[in-house]
């Protein structure tokens, strides 16, 4: 496998991606025709199957779009299945302590350097090479959301195997009492804390648009992954603006 | 069954509606609620399946959004299968002839005015009236999309059952050798000609966005169903919005 | 293939079956556990697909249930997907005419003996002599629903080929302005004409539970193919009943 | 949100429920035609995923029914993902103690009350008001289904949040060792015992028919939530039902 | 559009290529991994709708792999579904007259130069040429199935538009009498006499593997398009060489 | 329910079985025409819903295939529902220890020999002895694929109610350093040795073709359970074969 993000990432490129959310590969297919590096399959907060999931990856239509998989928690069996359907990486939610970034880690790694169990189902069917090259190219990004996980920045980002992390802001924000007050500079404060300490140890830094800030400053500010949203955000938003040029209402 | 559309267009008021075509009950149920009037499924140029149309409708959440189905093709079978789904009206496409529009509106009632077959599974699951009101509340629209329709247009639109129609535009610039060139002013004074017929004979006129005029002036001119794009486009078109913010290509 | 519904038939048994309708296969499962004799997956009415049909006959449990098709119309395409699809029998709508009967027939056998084409995908993973016994085997069965169907009864059931008939009571009444008045003893003396015509002829004789009259009458009277219901109507019924008995309302 | 559930257990009405199992928006739609105050789609002894739940949920026509989910186990982040999808509350299975209890409600709220991570994907998108209200409008039901669980009532009971219990009657059955015997006295007295808790604590009762006792017995003793039983077992009751008229075998 | 197939063939190459019939993504994708030149989705036959056939066209990984649609039936509504989910061709069954093919090389233009309704859902995600290119690239592929079909070989194969045609061996056999006896002299006779036809027009020609002759005899012959068999023959053939093996029965 | 694998393994007899992955009814239907004992649904490394596996379980045509599941974890809740969508048995992964092997005995019975909970949602569908034979008919089979695994293979195989074992072949060779080169002899020797254990104990072995022998000596050694491969790879090895046929490239 090759994974081309990862490299983009190293070369110190801004990329931008999407969270994709319906169960539809005409969805997904039709957002690989933009220029998008990476798409975020979620399996937490939506309702997709790994047997969904494999679905839209299979019906990525270009090369530069990279899959990734949102996993519903931190645990090797989840991990397992996600990266068996050809996802590229994982994004890992509530990594809280160095101990849950090494598992996450270990997780993505054939033994002698982690425990993933092998049988690379869909993989294996495009790529002779994917069990010497997985354990290097896979990507793990953790999701930074509690005041924990603050709290523990440099510990965690320190670990070998973290790609790149994601603050998860609506869940940082409830954990540090904003309650989605994503302008408050406290909250602000503390997304430039993270981002400064992801500089510091050479970890690539991701948010969502949306997080309080324009995107052309996290741009200037060096964050290099910028989610613009979900799916069924994106199709309401243009429907949304479609109507309004109507101005019917 | 109790149809709104019908009611609105009546009343001689605009209505805004989408194409549909994305076999996911996530996409119909988020649209249903935007203040759209209509959703046409779309049979003919989409891969829906009579059964993918009936779980899109099934997710409409909202009593306000009045669901017809595009058919392929002019045909009692198809039609008949799109009304048992529970669908309040058809759209037919390449209605060129008095005698096109009779077969539309004649399978689309019940002996003894129409030749439907009788058999509106989910609709008697739902609507014990269904039988006694289906013949008055459907409502049949048809597709004005070639030369001859435009010849035959007084003859198409005096039917006795047809609803509305909708301007097929891009097949009629191709029909009449303008190809997609929907600017053109030739193209343009056919299409006001159009809707000049049905002002004349009380048949609500509809019309997609993008089809060579402001949609203000669309509604000044009293068009009736204004389609503000499919499902797909405006997905995309809100992606390249949020892409577009971020400017980085 | 082996058709014991046919034979059931041949011998004067009296058959009881099901409407299948609902896609899942757990339905078609659980309801084969039952005595019923045959399904008919009803791809006039219901939104099924030949696909969903296929995994829905790929799920009864039993031999003693045979699988028929409904097809939306008397059209060779329609019936060649049918039949490839591995129902054991067709049951084709508004068979009014001897050449309607005929073109049911002839699109149901092989050349020489008739015009079907040979794909026979799923019976061929199974059964090695499907294409020796197809011919032979395959029971066509025609819905008598008009009065013009009436009128024509000697011509339709002489059509050599034709192994039963269906009484499409609804769309009967329908057609001879009983509108659903299923107790109308001149609509009740319809039916008994045309039970004597199959009788006359030998032909098997078919009609709904709910069509006017009791079970125990049809039994006695020599009708073979009883349909209880459809599978929507059978879940509602039993609910209801559970409801009842709780009589909270 | 707003549950209308909650608001008929609170003001002491008796309710009658379904189990749903079948993977089919068609079963879903038409039994939400019925009055049933509540479905409770079944992701522990079905194979249902979140994803097909979700569909089922989308196709409930009626205000009335409120949507629950039994989660497999008593797991944040299946709970997490149940509510995700849109359910107005949660069944969990094998709540035995005061922490089992503790922990099931946590999963339902957001911090600082609880531990659900935010995510609310299809909530979000019909209801802008989701993050205000789902802590106090989702409905918590603990099963009751060990002799353990019977030890620990009252502390299970009196734990904040826990809105209604259900009696696994098959499950508890096993565990005291009668081995599914409902009309045992011995079992019946453990069934009131239980019953008489949820009273003195203000907590509804639930439980289904067939348990032991008639209906009418439960409902003059106050249970409020009664299952009338699984779509499975309705289907096949009224299929029955049918049959036995026919009475042929 | 860029038919890579049409290239091959006009550069004289011999293809070779599978039936796809198995409605998961997961064959289709696999089998795009290996040296095939094009896939034909069988929806004569098999009980693939376009919404499933989409699919699988979704998820051929390589350019090298070109996909075509065998269509139930010489239909213009059936060709235009098909080319709207991305086909770049269509097999045509049962053309026997010229008046036949002229009717689907029509059925795959746009006007002025044929008939089809512009609506091209899929290729205008994907290609923004696709209206401009279509008419060129798109093949159509008439099968040759019928003894009727043979006596108008010239008229058929001169039609401007017809890019290659296949022996519809089985159909064919049957048509001349033959049913099924591949083998018999006078068949491979009949054959030959097509393969000629085929050569002297400039039409390239297409037969399975099966058809009564050595495959390398005929790719000497010139035979320009070989199917290697259908997906589920492929894979019952696969398992039976692997329980060959363990030769335990 | 009645194992019969499970009296074939106690007759002594050596059965040939498969994985099965892809998400077809149609696979799983066409293998179970072969003589093929077993089936083992893979929810591991296949991204299989139960709701998927029960569809397929569904569809297997012969009373000599017995169905078995794959689970991806040892987990009580994944066994729960492995078992309620009617499998006959279980395939544990990582089972390296005595209690690991107790925890998954344990999760396939009921009280009071075990802790399943109770609810088999399918088999009581289909079988009405299912409560009272379950426990004694399903087979525990458990994954030998550590190192750890084979040093506790005395403990393990000596749990009362473990009916089999497999070798996890390509995760014991990471385990133990060989990284899937099969044919090291002192990876066979590891191989000798599970297999030895298995004979002292009465305990079922099983193994893939291409663990480094042939087949041959395995059946011969006294294997039981031969895994002639995963569904997909049959099907491309029929297809590889059919275009070395061809031999073009």
């Amino acid at each position: 496998m090759y994974n081309t993000l990862k490299r983009k990432l190293a070369a110190g490129k801004t990329t931008v991606g999407a969270w994709l959310t319906i169960p539809s590969m005409d969805v997904a297919e039709a957002l690989s025709t933009l220029p998008l590096a990476w798409f975020v399959f979620d399996l937490e907060h939506a309702p997709l199957t790994e047997q969904t999931a494999q679905q839209l990856m299979q019906s990525i239509r270009s090369e530069h779009t990279t899959p990734l998989v949102r996993v519903a928690w931190n645990d090797h069996v989840l991990i397992k299945r996600a990266l068996d359907i050809g996802s590229h990486g994982i994004v890992v939610p509530m990594v809280n302590t160095r101990a849950d970034a090494e598992r996450a880690v270990q997780a993505c790694r054939y033994p002698p350097h982690g425990a993933r169990g092998c049988g690379p189902r869909r993989p294996w069917v495009c790529d002779p090479d994917y069990l010497a090259t997985a354990d290097e190219e896979l990507i793990v990004i953790v999701q930074i959301e509690t005041e924990e996980a603050v709290r523990n920045l440099d510990e965690i980002l320190t670990v070998e195997g973290v790609g790149a992390f994601f603050v998860g802001a609506v869940d940082l924000s409830f954990s540090m009492g904003f309650r989605g007050a994503m302008d408050d500079s406290g909250f602000q404060k503390a997304i430039d804390t993270i981002h400064e300490a992801g500089r510091r140890h050479g970890v690539a830094s991701g948010i969502w648009l949306g997080a309080g800030k324009q995107l052309q400053d996290r741009v200037r500010e060096g964050w290099q992954m910028i989610a613009i949203g979900m799916d069924i955000q994106l199709l309401v938003a243009g429907a949304k603006q479609a109507i309004a040029v109507a101005d019917l209402q």
